[in-house]
């Protein structure tokens, strides 16, 4: 499969640009990249141009020879909100997450949250989930990479941003009624989507309370995992709209 | 939760059994069981009954109290074939499955198969996939137990036992014509599925060739990794269905 990386440039066909020295590291020391050797880049607008290497020296100088058609964005853009799990499991949430078409994490605070980490810890954490997410986002052919943040409770957070909020509450596997099925009918091109899931131990009273207002879904009548919840949720928008 | 048990036994509400030497450890030195404790259990005939502990000694005593009446099954049987991967990714691939309600997994071999192993080996992976397939059986609320075997190639296997016979082929990434909602379409209650997934190289053109008599679909646009295309067409059934 061809090599794909994401650069913050605009990039035009035929113009000649020198890759950045992250990327040239990966092309010289990975790839081992030579002239006429192809790879695919997306620029700062989210176009994926077909790329030929022109030289390999200090720097490595590449021609976008032609932009590709792709559309490998869910039609919708679908909003992870999600609190820190045990162990790695958030680390593959991400990852799978990311392969699966999500357009953005939101880390909130949970009341029955299990992992607290402070703010040099969140930095740290951050820069290990925007390298995962970078990578799943190469792998997967996406042409956006997904942001990831800490946020505040979900007491604190206003959704009015979206068009859809959507919370999987694990008291609907016995509840037909809540089919996510249904609730994906309603979704148009371009919606937003905030998607809620909780952590290992589940939503407290108090925020299944504070959601209530919100559009309370099934992800099927068996208890899925925490790290599970949002991988089933994007394949099935995925399935329906794709 | 309350805590899940399997047997192979035929219980029957109000006749007081004796819980396996399995179990009992677990009873005993993990759920810490007294008399009037109350578990479920899921019988031979998967039946799910409320148990209650009537004696704890050498042995734990338990009555069916009641039974329960439970769906946590798909309504159609998919057998996922699917090769052996690197490191644990097959390991989280078979839990996340069964939590998703795979109802059976083939390991077969594959062209570009990079792990490899032995008859011994194969034995203690088998035991091991068998407690993790038990473990996810029990916290997603399982009543069947998905079974798990090695199985040759697929140009030596016969998928005639099946109703559908679908191939997760990544070609079609870019080929919208082949969805899987579609295909999902003509699913009957009850019917039998194989679904065919790639090793991390994918299959190689002899696999491809062999497999074309049946039907090629696609997981969405984005290019999944191996051990996520399962996940994501097991999610896509289930909202579909469920």
């Amino acid at each position: 499969m061809m090599q794909r990386y994401f650069t913050d440039k605009t990039l035009t066909v035929g113009e000649v640009f020198t890759a950045s020295s992250e990327e040239t590291h990966h092309m010289k020391n990975v790839m081992r990249f030579r002239p006429e050797d192809t790879f695919h880049i997306v620029d700062g607008e989210q176009r994926t141009f077909l790329c030929e290497v022109t030289s390999v020296d200090g720097t490595v100088e590449c021609r976008p020879v032609e932009e590709v058609e792709e559309s490998p964005e869910l039609p919708v853009r679908v909003s992870i909100y999600c609190p820190l799990l045990k162990g790695e499991k958030f680390d593959w949430m991400v990852q799978k997450a990311t392969e699966l078409g999500a357009h953005e994490f939101s880390i909130y605070d949970a009341d029955r949250s299990i992992v607290k980490l402070d703010g040099r810890k969140r930095g740290k954490r951050l820069e290990r989930y925007g390298k995962i997410i970078r990578e799943a986002s190469e792998q997967s052919r996406r042409q956006h990479i997904p942001e990831i943040a800490f946020v505040p409770s979900v007491k604190q957070l206003s959704f009015d941003a979206f068009d859809h909020v959507l919370f999987a509450y694990e008291g609907n596997a016995s509840n037909p009624a809540a089919s996510l099925h249904e609730a994906l009918q309603s979704l148009g091109e371009g919606d937003r989507i905030a998607f809620i899931f909780g952590p290992e131990g589940g939503f407290s009273e108090a925020e299944t309370e504070e959601l209530s207002s919100h559009n309370s879904i099934r992800l099927g009548p068996r208890i899925l995992r925490a790290e599970t919840a949002p991988l089933y949720a994007l394949s099935a928008i995925s399935a329906k709209l794709e």
